[in-house]
């Protein structure tokens, strides 16, 4: 009646691994195995991450449709950062910290909203949106305002989405990332559209979890809705394919031949860029056919809202795919687009925020119905959820060890390679 | 108005005291007297405890009645090790730890249930009952699954008491225990009986504070149900008894003479073995007579079933009391047995689950109503509950100093003795 | 579209700088400057604070008007620290660890109540109101009562306001501090008053952002409840005032003459005492005018009880006002007084405890109305309560750095002053 002798277990040992320092445990890292659990689980690793990953790479946080007009803004978390992305009077993104430059307070406790000048809420020190302070009662005659604008964060938008880097070393690669992506998204229209819904969901497990998720296609059994209009091959490789997912391959061949056909008629960007972790600012980005109807992300495939995004002269232009290390994806169709953050707040527990547009005169009730719309993926995040927690609830214990990619996760390996190339530059610095 | 200087309170050295590391603490304890705070208090210290304890003794988990039949399983959590107790498909109880091979996520969220293989929730990895894993999807040619069985963890069960080891190391003195014990724990057959019912409460404390409230009747005052069978005097030296204790002293004398004539007539083992701070697995097993109708833990001491248990010839066998070292106790009556697991959760918080069993053939509603068999003891785990909460708190105490243990609560004694002496064992190793 | 440039953050740089320990920061910390984060944010800095700050000094805890006669307690909690104050057979004020001597059990759960003996509730060790244990069950033959008594507190009563000192050595100035403010509070006959009530109140911000928040009214804009009746210019230097608050100023001016006639009448000392940080226990006391009716805090200033306090023959008295370091802010006037005390649970929670006493013989719903008494502090402590989690919020950024105090948060500067002070003293020893 005892146990099975193989694999051993010593508690002790398992102790002792997890007790590694992040150079060590990176430095051992296996190519083509999962990272071993402190990555996942620790306080100390999570610190390291804001720091390597976060407060140094671009981060999506953002649309420029939630922030239409000069003096709106949205306050987003970052780890322990609270961040002002507003549009300043010249109409541009810009971003700041919310932390006055008096005592300290957080300026603003609300998420979203919009303002003339940005206004702390304890002692009215009163900036400009260009940061500088405007104002601040009672002081003594040396006192010198220029001493004291917000503290900048780096903002950019690409094809209308807002990303942002924390550190004033930022990565050198961005403008030729923005080049590279700005003619797939521009047809789109990003900058024009409208939010018509914005979700946010908690997951519970390591904000690395989430994006590994992400990343595969391996798990999409347990996503019955997306699969009434996601092909699910995607990660695998269409010529060795396990025989349940060949009917599936054999109509998205198909569905690409003739969405090619389409984008060469329409000029509009087709072809895949994979740069997953061969660069500061990894992407993949690729238009690819949707299953059933092939509109949208919907029940029955068919498009959400009748008003098409951008002018768009057809609603089956497939989707748009497009990822960015480390912590965005996006889905951009004819009549709608959905884009997706992942931001960590704790060790085991990440904001997804999901946001669908449409296009700008599309009127709710008429032209698009609001839980058609997101019940697709507002049913696979909870899915993902769900996911996310088994995931991390497994890596708690000690008896935990690193386990082997299937070929079909090659992009989770590929978002781990990015990863730790990160925390080694980091590392060195 | 000052208040009494004695004793002084230097806060400084209460601070620098609390901050001595295990391997000082365990030296310098104090024999006679209460443990150090830090053994209650620190996450360092629990996390030794479970390294040291938990992942290296044999530890009670289940009982076999709750998976009567092949494929059955239960999920049990031993500090951040979650663990798949089950019946394989030759119907011997197996053990593995509740991780996926894959990338680690938590194979089984359920706390129960029956299955004929072990198919994690995220990526249908699917192992057999011996641990194998028999199916992973899409994977390389060079994939060896026999590389990729679950890790196993020793399983033993005694007369029905299903007992776990994590470490691979194992206590090696538990043939010899199972051998001494198996003929006391063996007439009640309890591989048969039925669950009536079972019930977690999350004890807000220190688990080795439940444990010790376990261990001693010198709070018994504190049960007012439970001293409507339980004579008081455990723990006690009945020769050298409070006033107040004599009275239940003669009855309980009386009693145990009859109890013991009918053991003998009966064959079965009575007596007294006590091995708390001796052995690795250390115990402590005698049978002793219960109070009023001396039958059973019910409000006036009467059975609670009516069918008996193993064709038991009278209901009135008194209660044959079990404990073994470091989280379990045990009652087996003639009507009905109650089975305990004290499980770490967090330095302040303990699991107890609380399991009644009966006759297989026991019929709810008929032979037994099960408020009554179980309100003696949920009441009595309520008020337990309090006192470890209590006595928690006190011991957050910058001023709590270690103090000494009465005669009667030689039991406490005994279980730090031999706790401490596998905390000393651990270190040195 | 890049953020400004200026000024620049390096997340490193701000990790490291937060990693400091308390002695460099205590040393490099800058006049005029806001403290850097890890004061406020840091569990190690928190428990810094408990050892030096709340354990060494006199800890406003409590009114005498609580606990009335003997046997009367309340027990206060103090970090990780709990207490029972109480009073004893001859109606002094004591304080003991709420720790029983036999295994360390909190003794008493209960915020208050009144008893003849202090009893454990675990296994009923008995002590007497003077600390010594009285009885203890079953003991050995050799155990010697004498040795556990419980572990006293100082405890000394200022004019009703009872103050405790954790450690033995206490500051050597109370002595002088209890005769220098008496002759203010004694008029105020606080020993005698009722408490009409009490609330607590949790802010989720560092006790020294409560504190902080208490010592300047910079921010006495965002309190329009409080502006009924409070002169808004405390703190600021009457000679050079910002426009708005000219005109408060002229009446404030105004009333404050009528109010010193009044008390040279009366012999109520009046005259302004600022020991902020250049003592031990350091305070601040003076007799100063309120606004409207100028006779209480109420929403049109008119007197919230008819029955004056301690046989005032005017309702008109101003305010008594006055502050303790570090932990305590009052206001006596005419028809109540209300105590404050700010008590540390967690780095990002304090517990302030409001208390409204009356005369005596004033009768709830005939003399005052509880809502009308009450209303301006309760909602003012509910803005303040937003306030320090906004400061609290901010400071958890690591993109804050110290900012400059103005001229009228002076007293704001006086307490850090006192606190950097007490930590040098505490960390030199």
């Amino acid at each position: 009646m005892s146990a099975p002798t193989q694999p051993q277990f010593d508690p002790d040992l398992a102790r002792e691994e997890a007790a590694g320092d992040p150079r060590q445990l990176v430095e051992r890292r296996e190519v083509g195995m999962s990272l071993e659990a402190p990555f996942y689980t620790s306080q100390e690793y999570y610190d390291l991450d804001i720091d390597a990953i976060f407060a140094k790479s671009w981060i999506f946080v953002a649309n420029e449709a939630e922030i239409p007009d000069a003096g709106d803004y949205v306050t987003v978390t970052v780890g322990r950062y609270s961040i002002i992305v507003t549009r300043d009077d010249d109409e541009n993104v810009r971003a700041y910290h919310n932390v006055c430059r008096h005592r300290g307070a957080r300026i603003i406790n609300d998420e979203r909203g919009s303002v003339g000048r940005i206004v702390c809420g304890y002692h009215q020190w009163t900036y400009g949106m260009d940061g500088k302070l405007v104002f601040a009662d009672s002081q003594a005659p040396d006192f010198d305002p220029s001493c004291f604008s917000l503290r900048g964060v780096h903002a950019r938008s690409v094809g209308g989405l807002i990303f942002i880097c924390i550190s004033n070393d930022t990565p050198p690669d961005f403008d030729d990332f923005a080049a590279t992506v700005e003619p797939y998204l521009a047809p789109h229209r990003l900058r024009e559209a409208k939010v018509a819904k914005q979700i946010d969901l908690i997951e519970h497990g390591n904000w690395k979890l989430t994006v590994e998720n992400n990343r595969e296609c391996y798990h999409c059994g347990g996503h019955p809705e997306l699969l009434s209009s996601y092909f699910p091959v995607y990660g695998f490789d269409l010529d060795d394919l396990p025989p349940r997912l060949v009917p599936a391959r054999d109509r998205y061949v198909t569905a690409m031949a003739e969405l090619v056909d389409k984008c060469e008629t329409l000029s509009l960007p087709y072809a895949e860029i994979e740069e997953l972790d061969t660069r500061p600012t990894g992407f993949r980005i690729d238009r690819v056919p949707l299953e059933k109807a092939g509109e949208s992300f919907t029940p029955d495939g068919t498009a959400a809202s009748k008003r098409l995004m951008a002018d768009f002269p057809s609603p089956k232009l497939g989707r748009l795919g497009f990822h960015v290390q480390p912590n965005a994806w996006f889905h951009f169709m004819a009549d709608h687009a959905i884009t997706f953050s992942a931001i960590p707040i704790a060790p085991d527990q990440t904001l997804v925020r999901t946001t669908w547009l449409v296009h700008p005169d599309a009127v709710e009730g008429v032209d698009y119905d609001i839980d058609n719309l997101t019940s697709v993926w507002r049913a696979t995040n909870e899915q993902d959820a769900g996911f996310v927690e088994r995931a991390h609830q497994g890596l708690l214990s000690p008896a935990y060890i690193p386990g082997p990619y299937s070929p079909s996760e090659y992009q989770v390996e590929a978002f781990i390679n990015w990863y730790i190339g990160r925390l080694r530059k980091h590392l060195a610095e």
